[in-house]
């Protein structure tokens, strides 16, 4: 797909709303001309806003008002009983209406996936949407799968994460046959529980690259290209990776401002330490995919800073770029044998 | 209890055998010459291993020979049936029969857990071992359980991890109330899944000082003394985490070595980095302990090196000044509402 990408950008969600979003939409734009962004939200506050950032009437970015806001704490239930016009659920709209190619939002997981999974539809043969990201690794990265949509999960669900999750690897990476693995506390057979060893027969049996278990720091070693375990565990891992990498980034500052000689040191060192720095940047893997949905929807951290915002967008972009959810829902209906294939799959939107 | 303690180190386990283990215990007598250590394993290359390092005839040090080895993937099950004769075995009779307080291996976890139940037996009311050890945290360290024990665990499971965790933070920290959480995938009442939050409900009902909630960054840096999971998403956790951990190592290796300039960099900042060194040393948390044993069994890290197998003989005789089983026990009885309390529980051992 060539031609420009049109994103509908949740503007008003997320801990610093339309701030965090319009100052991202500044940093995607310069370096990625082709996008066309529709920001979501109260049209006064986000003009407003744009006008701080030089883009008032800039032709890449257009505003489509919402009246209301989904709080981050709020029950998903009552996001998608009320709440008709958030600025989540009106972005949200657009994709539907193919007024816009994919969804980017930095609020509420729950009520972002209940609403997408509403407004947007599932893919034929998936129940609910699975969450995926890139994760760092020695070789460059892995995408692992669910990140906390689904606290348990059957054999078939996890087949189904594997499934999905190699179609994206291959979308999105190029890679022909990826190598996908099952998170476990072992490499032997033996290890685990009966639902994932069953999901390894499941694997072992299908035409996917399945190499076997891999244990969690194999997430970073591994040659691995697609990690898949249910939503609890998925979680866990990834915000125990982000604790262990903020605790070693706090020992680090504190060792290198100890005293003034350390101080001095961490002046000298300071190439070095932008470097790693910009190596360990967590913002470079911002922007969750929800994978199993009839659409893309990018779910960036609520927390983001226009940085990391701005990596949420580049990474809706290249979703849409190659095609992610027909690919997947194509995949997805060779694989489970489906004869109905979804809008998306058959090269609609 | 004060006087000599008196441990059974399995000299043979682990992937360096006696090699680290003979280490370990040298580096362990100089820091803690209460300590009298019975080296089990094949008695001419342990002999051999101590004259290396002028150890041969040191009153703090004794063999007691076996001829066998536990591998480390043996099978458990046949390490049970068999191998009647191994360090791993023989190191846990000494135990039982008195001879040793506590056990210290660096063997196959199965097979020590399996081997520890059959020979020493379990506290009253818990059917398996829980796997526990210190991570660190901000506010210095938390102990967390299950690390890999039970892949899956009942509510029920997962309140009596917490009662074992909470009586093991008081005897060795002297927290009174510890305070406990389990992990979780959410702070919220309605994250998770009927598991955890039956456990959820469990606690709140227990005179445990239940604090609720946390997620995986929340282990290093939340108020909390005791992180209650099953030993799935606890061995997932933890792998995560040291993986996390010797990424960011290697990442800082990689620039502080990238050019002559940046290796400069690094000697100028040599006594800075060796400090934050010293704190990321994971050779510091190494020595989990097998909770709800009638007994002390400490597993250090299959490759552990002597300075971190040194630290699992200190957490083992740590544990024997603490009487940790017998407090365990009597803790158990108490809130499990048990008559019957074990030998250990009793004051025996």
């Amino acid at each position: 797909m060539t031609g420009p990408v049109s994103l509908a950008i949740d503007a008003m969600s997320g801990d610093h709303g339309q701030t965090v979003a319009v100052g991202a939409v500044r940093l995607a734009l310069q370096q990625h001309p082709e996008l066309r962004l529709i920001l979501v939200g109260d049209a006064s506050r986000i003009e407003a806003e744009l006008a701080t950032h030089k883009l008032t009437g800039d032709a890449h970015v257009s505003v489509q008002h919402a009246s209301e806001v989904v709080e981050m704490t709020e029950p998903p239930a009552r996001v998608l009983r009320n709440k008709k016009d958030s600025s989540m659920r009106v972005a949200l709209n657009l994709v539907r209406d193919g007024r816009a190619q994919a969804c980017v939002s930095a609020g509420n997981t729950g009520a972002l996936m209940g609403l997408a999974r509403l407004v947007l539809g599932m893919l034929p043969g998936i129940d609910r949407p699975a969450i995926i990201s890139a994760m760092p690794n020695v070789r460059g990265h892995a995408h692992m799968l669910d990140l906390g949509a689904n606290a348990t999960c059957t054999a078939e669900q996890l087949f189904q994460f594997a499934v999905m999750g190699a179609a994206l690897a291959t979308a999105v990476d190029g890679i022909k046959r990826p190598r996908v693995a099952l998170l476990n506390i072992g490499q032997e057979d033996t290890k685990g529980h009966h639902t994932i060893r069953d999901a390894a027969a499941r694997l072992s049996a299908s035409d996917l690259n399945y190499i076997g278990f891999i244990e969690g720091d194999g997430i970073f070693f591994d040659p691995v290209d697609v990690v898949v375990c249910d939503g609890f565990v998925g979680n866990v891992a990834l915000k125990t990776g982000e604790g262990v990498a903020r605790l070693i980034r706090r020992f680090m500052r504190e060792e290198f401002t100890r005293n003034l000689w350390h101080r001095l040191t961490a002046a000298t060192a300071y190439p070095v330490l932008k470097s790693l720095s910009k190596r360990l940047d967590s913002r470079n893997y911002n922007g969750a995919s929800f994978l199993g949905l009839n659409g893309i929807v990018i779910k960036s951290h609520g927390d983001a800073d226009a940085r990391a915002f701005a990596n949420a967008i580049r990474v809706a972009a290249l979703e849409v770029k190659k095609n992610v959810p027909r690919r997947i829902g194509a995949r997805l209906a060779a694989t489970l044998g489906l004869s109905a294939v979804s809008r998306l799959a058959t090269g609609g939107a």
